[in-house]
């Protein structure tokens, strides 16, 4: 451990309340995942839900792991120079962190904000694969998002996230630059997006993309993994804050007004086009507010949050069309919805940013110049354009070494059962018109069962 | 800003403990919206389900927005006089409340509390939707929902939660009835219960009622529903504490076994009554017992509410049979639920408060006399009066200038398809009989899934 | 009360903090009953999957009343000598807990606490009900899990949680012999695995077991049910600090950890022995994780519980396949999975243990001598023994007096149908193929519903 780090350490005394809501706040996006699966689950065929729910629990399970071993130390260690990396052997495998320490001036366990820190990372790995639903191998799928955690991530959030503080050196968006993100609209929103849109070229389309229908196979699912999302979120956005303080109940309010509004956002949009709001445009909608919010949550006033999640549920609603003008297969819209959403909301603060907010910056429309604008047009270009790049070696390199794809005939047949051995559903006993055992049915009409309250 | 507003903000300082249970508590209450769009979604048919959670999210995204631009300083601004309704221009937007701030006293941001209690507004108005499952025009509830917000359940909220304290001025039955409802028997159940009752009888009865079978399309939602709502509810009743403190962890104890002697009661009684406990009733017993420990929770002692959990749960199953009796279709007995259980609770309290609770009353078994009875009757009654007979004339005018039902043909199609151009579910790949693709079954037959653990 | 008790209750202060945190985790807890009724419920057929969640459901409403009228207090009130049992009305009905107490030395209200305490035993109850799927009477079930409830998890939880402090003497193991389980894994988890290897014995094989396939139904509630569960985990293992501090966090941290490592070492095993890995192992071996480090969650490196996760899940996956040499039909795994990692979690802290870690303790890999390891063996094998025993007999004994068995007709119609005259889905209206209402099939292919995003 290095000097710095030992000033580090020696910090400001924990604050149980303040402890209280980042364990609380770390279990919500630790729910984030099965959110995400079921999510995402619900919008594919049920020949495949498995592999996408199971996408998203393998990197759970992997990039935890490899972020306590090193990732964190990545992102957030002591600076190599040039703001673009942190120290990897720093906190590797966090033993140093298991007595009382703090980070520069924060009331909470360093341990509980490396760990919150390191389920920012699955999130923002479980939502490439929705990029790629239906056609990757799983073991190929593994290999890069363990990849990816170390050589995207984990830089990305060192110059974004790792503020410089006594003794202590961090990432050149955050401190050189000034980028404002408070909870990911870049590391998180952009990232994922920008990866998701260089693996969809990779991997190339599903078979029957463009012609054959492909309907979302549940979407009571859809709504529920909607749900835990936004439920989620509140851990996600007021968590960042580090803290139970009038911060993080801004942050709550600016998260939740955003969903709301971004939910009737893109409902109206669709009503006004296609005639119809769809409970799938209400919850995608309402995941792109949350998108839009995630940078801007402590820089926007409760009707600036409302201005910011309408506009973004409104444009993602329509970018989610794109795939079919450029013709790249992003399967379930992580390009519409979180890097189109992430822009909004990462430019959106050079425009609607108060001071009268936490983080205290004016935007254009408020007084604040044009200056902020152009540090968050930095930032969201510079990780946009990484994020793609990397993202694009590496799944090419996976393909090349491993394979990515499964085949043509496989996918056809459904990769739940080709890859993982299995089938979601097996609901044939319901039905009351047979059971595993033969015919019951006579036992069935006598013992109709129970309609409803009576 | 009010004069009176400006003492009212210049509070006692922020403790970080009690912001951290709001925070998690608002979260809470939030997840109670999905919970409660599973547990109604669960219980109608396949071809509803989606209009039945849209209707949920619908309200959710709508008054959460109306809630911040002006209900919440209905419900909770300067009392305009007699007690009635607050001042609607002193939070609009709730810009006011960016800085620090906390209302009379207490110890949590005062922005985090209007949002706590927003969403409030949102499961009442959500709850309402019960009562007309299958056959209303989204478009219609929405508007609905969004008069209600303002005209029904901000006065209401005003007339029972905004407390008087120096240099504010609150309602009628909060501060000059001494009513006692801890987390909103009246202004949440009776009043959603009274609303979807108005509802019913204002769209009349679906296609079928009381002669087609109406089964439950998915119990396993319902059963999932129930749990997150019951999950949900820590957060809005121990939450409404305000604070992380011995009156929360009571309200706790007491709503957990409300929750479970109601589940105890309807099981039991419909294990006497029809030979068999159903899921169902498990399910709406739970709910019927959390609704009427919902106003009483900080008044009794445990042993309390397990006798105002159970006889909740039995009243309230032989109540959701009164529909069939009379004859108007509240199709998920909001009324014989939410109305008859908020009528337990909230009468209850007067007979069985404790002073040794929080609230420190003594009902009539405790030797309080029938004073706090006569106060529960009369803020009962005047709840269900006025929300039912307001929410029936906003249901008549949204009738006439837009109509509210759907075609009888539509309604026999099903909502779903209809309405939002959607159907829940496509599950026929799964069987393993065909794909998508066509005639793979010799390859599942190969692959055969794999059926348990080895 | 004894003047015992008196000194218990004068108590120190409560900290906001760790009251808030307490308050979360004990709502965590009631979560992973639904959680864990999902997770149980998909893995039966659809014929049983009611039955499945009603045994968890019912056990939650049982149990918790049980608890607070007599549980509390034979867990943790004061010894009645020998260290085996506390005294049955020291608590009973915990209405002397209504005013501010706490136990020795915490900063948490007392009556908070016990019902954290009640919420344990009520998963360890739930979890039982696996080994006996589809094949027991609700009733008996009923009439088990309360009798269990007093006669094996209250002594149980006596002798491993109860501490004794200034005036108040606990339980043999926690005291006199010096085991240490955190979280439960002695009390929840070899206790639940030791009773469920019991009645699965009791009740005999389901028809079919080890012939027919009996296949998950649905595998999205299993997974969705164990990320329900991971979540709940949280509040099970870090609330089990009963505050908000440094080795919350790092309980945090190592929960997470266990459960991922676990997660991968199940799904490797499984991807080299049968060259797939499945969803159903994926989520197993989180789970199998999670039991692991339950007891040791406090007493590990992040490394170490990497470590322990993986192993759990590597053994536990080779551990379900020994019900079908032995042939007894723990239906889903309640041995191989929680029998097995709890002793994996409780013997492998004697060897895994570092100092460093809050409980303080070395295992022998940490220079700790073999002292801890033989403290381990002996609380590990006295609960398995006691638990196997107890529920052995008492589930003889229900046998006896009122069956616990349906007959096997009625196994073969499904338990669902006969006992609670339901069944979970009805699905047909969905298909499009026909509607409750009749010959509607043309307006659906008139409407055809959209597919996916624009």
């Amino acid at each position: 451990m290095t000097p710095a780090s030992v000033v580090l350490l020696a910090a400001t005394s924990l604050d149980s309340g303040d402890t209280a809501w980042l364990l609380a706040s770390a279990a919500l996006v630790l729910l984030m995942a099965p959110g995400l699966a079921l999510f995402y689950g619900g919008m594919v065929r049920s020949k495949s839900v498995l592999n996408m729910m199971m996408m998203t629990f393998g990197a759970l399970a992997a990039i935890t792991l490899l972020w306590v071993l090193v990732g964190y130390s990545l992102a957030f260690g002591d600076d190599l120079g040039a703001g673009l990396l942190g120290d990897p052997r720093q906190y590797a495998g966090l033993g140093q962190l298991l007595g009382e320490s703090s980070n520069g001036g924060s009331t909470v366990p360093l341990i509980l904000f490396a760990v919150f820190q390191g389920l920012f990372c699955v999130i923002t790995g479980a939502l490439v694969s929705g990029a790629i639903a239906d056609r990757a191998r799983f073991g190929a799928w593994m290999v890069f998002v363990s990849v990816w955690t170390l050589v995207v991530y984990a830089p990305v959030a060192h110059w974004v996230f790792d503020f410089s503080s006594e003794g202590h050196t961090g990432g050149w968006l955050a401190n050189q630059v000034g980028l404002v993100d408070f909870a990911g609209g870049t590391a998180v929103e952009i990232c994922s997006g920008a990866s998701g849109l260089a693996l969809a070229m990779v991997l190339g389309h599903r078979v029957g993309f463009g012609k054959d229908p492909m309907r979302p196979h549940n979407l009571t699912l859809v709504m529920l993994g909607a749900g835990l999302l936004w439920f989620g979120w509140f851990g996600f956005n007021a968590g960042s804050a580090l803290g139970a303080n009038q911060a993080a109940a801004v942050v709550f309010t600016n998260t939740l007004l955003a969903g709301a509004a971004g939910s009737l956002g893109w409902m109206v949009l669709e009503r006004f086009r296609d005639g119809h709001a769809t409970s799938l445009g209400a919850a995608s909608g309402m995941v792109a507010g949350l998108v839009a919010i995630t940078p801007s949550c402590g820089s926007l006033s409760p009707l600036g949050s409302i201005v910011m999640g309408a506009v973004a549920g409104a444009v993602c609603a329509l970018a989610v069309g794109l795939k079919y003008r450029f013709g790249y297969d992003d399967s379930l819209d992580v390009v519409g919805v979180h890097l189109v959403g992430g822009l909004v909301g990462t430019f959106g603060i050079g425009l609607l940013a108060t001071g009268a907010a936490p983080t205290g910056v004016d935007g254009l429309l408020y007084g604040g110049g044009v200056d902020q604008l152009g540090r968050q047009l930095l930032g969201g270009g510079a990780v946009l354009a990484y994020a793609f790049v990397m993202s694009g070696i590496i799944g090419i390199v996976v393909d090349k070494l491993m394979g990515f794809r499964i085949d043509e005939e496989h996918e056809i047949t459904g990769i739940d059962l080709v890859v993982h051995a299995e089938t979601a559903y097996d609901l044939h006993a319901t039905a009351g018109a047979r059971s595993s055992g033969g015919g019951v049915t006579g036992v069935l009409n006598i013992n109709a069962p129970r309609e409803e309250h009576r």
